[in-house]
């Protein structure tokens, strides 16, 4: 079979783009670095979506839906906000025919917005903590832009929250990265991710730290996939969000702000993708199995639809492909592009014998299975795709991780995959050589 | 116990402004028109976008992610289109610090940049109907505002879809008009819907035809819950959607689109709420029971945790209110503000008799229930409550429709709620005359 993609050892950027095109992921939208995300994308993103929600909602956070647009004046209160979002803002000056009287900001982020309405809620210490979320589109200005990577809108969940003290604010702050970020991406995604703490450098802007969750890339590049923000009072006394205390006085709240977005459908793009296409872990994969009718006979038409029948009936996420009108090459070169983990193919000499075959996509395997023995078969594939593509993730990212002792031996084995040196050999210093040769601290 | 609210009768827009303060649904943002909309409002929301997500897929409409800025340009391409929304953009003209060179408009509604897409996507028969939907935040200038009902900002759903022909655009448009929106608004939603066709002169800018649900409020007037568009050809040849047919010639092909919002929220408050706040259906509440701590001892909170957690096992949708901290009365009152159909209060009087005391917001009724019986009772008083408030809503809508048989007995007979008149008998002359009586012809 001739590659519908270039080749990932070619050229992988290349790779990345052709899978996003030939598996209908996404496409570049009207406005500079804007995307239309199609179905097969967005699906992926809905699954996301849905499992990141219930673990957001698990730690007590509850969701709401704060404006699109943000009055220039408010991103003036924060002076280190300010600086590092002002050149990224798309503006809003015309409302109803008429020039605004203030110009309006599209959120690049929502914690001036929200801070000025926690200021209103948050009274007493009855009130803490206050624990707030939202899904929604944000905006930056990006010159370059590669799609789910590095795009000026995205889609994404910012969670914002007030607590009583530092501590509180600490302990939560790492709680988002650990039970809901790394679990996620570890035990859905497949992904293996290193946890820890920006350099002052790489902080967010207005916060106290930034811890960070990274995952390996298949090039040996690292892709920051989460963040969460310890903002210290810097926004409370900004946007005087204050509490009077278990002991009558009056308070400063200590916030937190936590993001993750459609770039984490890069990550799994980059993470797992192979030359054929996208391999979806089947814990996230919208489609689990596909079951596809070899040829368009009644008979054949009848057993697919009720294999697909009964597996829904198990639980597990299916899609009937019951076009006969598309040749079978090409339908399941499509399931290979979209990385479907398992695909049961229907056709009538199997059917003869009361069988079907079922292709695993990630073990690369293809057997004969009795029609009654369908069910335990896939429950069984599924299973080990998610336990393969983790390991061989984790694999990957062992054989990429080098110590280094020096900066200049960090830079060279950062080439092809992680350096770990010790903070006290890099410093500001080391950062800004390392920075010199497009490599980059990721976690402390 | 005093009023919360401003009496229904006394002062309805009042009384609804009220509730939505009290209730903590939503607030005013600081841009005009916004909104912020806060978790009590937006789990709402959230139960609407599920149970309506669930009946879009039912169609084979699958969900996407357009941008949110649609060029100038585009807009200018349908001819009614560009007459009925260019007076309600809001414009962005600067990015990254520069002045853009073409002016991007917040959507407003996004049939120009889909249907731009639609026609790359679109060639054959065999890629038709193609059907799409999206869930977003969408921008109107408005000058009079009122939350939930007429904001400048919303969040809504939107669908797209392209046909072969006349006749399959058109029950696509019928079908989401009965099978997703009129079905989600009656059997969950539990308020009873007009279904028909918009008159000419509130059609949607470009449409063929729109059809409309409509809702009656508790003050007497109808309120349009959602509408659905029969776009005919005119945006698939202002954007060449073209498509080979079946016997080899390109063809333009049909198109429709579709949409509810957060104006479904407002229409949930005053279609059923009363002068002690919100009463929610069960089959939409985010929350069917709320169980309460009446007082702050070990066994009270040991007892209502193990009441919650069984029903909560059973699957219905359970809160647990254990703030001993604050004061029952107050947490009984907000528990009727925010409508939660069932209540059940555990205190340790009731304890002592191995009971607790179940109330029904809906029925008005207060009874107690021995432990080992409350799941009975609450699945009783759930279904109850769905009844009588679909009964209720019913018996309202038909006490207020008056037969009328001249235009002038319509104006009158439309004071107090609607009034059903021969379309031979009104007439665009008639629509005219009424509209100076600030009445409105409905649907036909
Ligand atoms: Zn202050
Ligand atoms: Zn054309």
């Amino acid at each position: 079979m001739a590659n519908v993609l270039t080749p990932q050892g070619e050229d992988f950027p290349r790779w990345y783009q052709d899978v996003i095109a030939k598996a209908q992921l996404a496409e570049n939208g009207p406005a500079r670095g804007s995307q239309v995300i199609r179905p097969s994308g967005f699906a992926l993103w809905e699954r996301m979506t849905a499992e990141m929600d219930a673990r957001i909602k698990e730690t007590g956070t509850e969701n709401a839906s704060f404006p699109l647009l943000i009055p220039e004046s408010y991103f003036t209160r924060e002076a280190d906000h300010v600086e590092g979002f002002a050149p990224e803002l798309w503006m809003v000056t015309h409302g109803g025919g008429k020039e605004l009287e203030e110009k309006l900001a599209i959120r690049p982020t929502s914690e001036t917005v929200i801070g000025e309405y926690m200021a209103k809620w948050v009274n007493s210490y009855r009130d803490l903590p206050l624990l707030l979320n939202q899904w929604c589109n944000v905006m930056r200005y990006e010159l370059r832009t590669r799609l789910f990577l590095r795009s000026s809108e995205f889609l994404w969940q910012e969670g914002h929250t007030v607590h009583e003290s530092y501590e509180d604010a600490h302990a939560f702050t790492l709680r988002i990265l650990h039970e809901v970020y790394a679990d996620f991406m570890e035990n859905v995604l497949a992904l293996p991710v290193l946890r820890g703490i920006k350099t002052e450098a790489e902080r967010f802007a207005g916060a106290l730290n930034t811890f960070a969750v990274e995952a390996l890339m298949r090039d040996g590049k690292a892709l920051q996939m989460g963040t969460s923000h310890e903002l210290g009072q810097n926004f409370a006394k900004a946007f005087d969000i204050q509490f009077q205390g278990k002991d009558g006085r009056q308070a400063h709240g200590w916030t937190t702000s936590w993001g993750t977005s459609t770039r984490m459908i890069g990550g799994l793009i980059m993470g797992h993708g192979d030359d054929a296409g996208l391999r979806v872990p089947p814990n996230l994969a919208p489609v689990q199995v596909c079951v596809m009718v070899v040829k368009d006979t009644d008979e054949v038409q009848t057993a697919a639809r009720k294999v697909a029948d009964e597996l829904k009936g198990d639980g597990l996420r299916v899609k009937l492909d019951h076009r006969g009108d598309v040749a079978f090459g090409r339908r399941a070169v499509d399931a290979e592009l979209k990385g479907y983990p398992v695909r049961i193919e229907v056709g009538p000499r199997d059917l003869k014998n009361g069988e079907a075959t079922v292709v695993s996509r990630v073990a690369g395997t293809k057997e004969t299975v009795p029609l009654g023995m369908l069910a335990e078969a896939v429950a069984a594939a599924l299973q080990g795709a998610q336990e393969q593509l983790w390991n061989e993730a984790l694999e990957f990212r062992e054989s990429r991780t080098a110590d280094a002792s020096t900066v200049e031996e960090a830079v060279e084995a950062a080439q092809s995959g992680y350096a770990r040196l010790p903070w006290d050999a890099c410093g500001v210093e080391g950062e800004r050589k390392a920075a010199e040769s497009a490599v980059t601290v990721r976690v402390l």
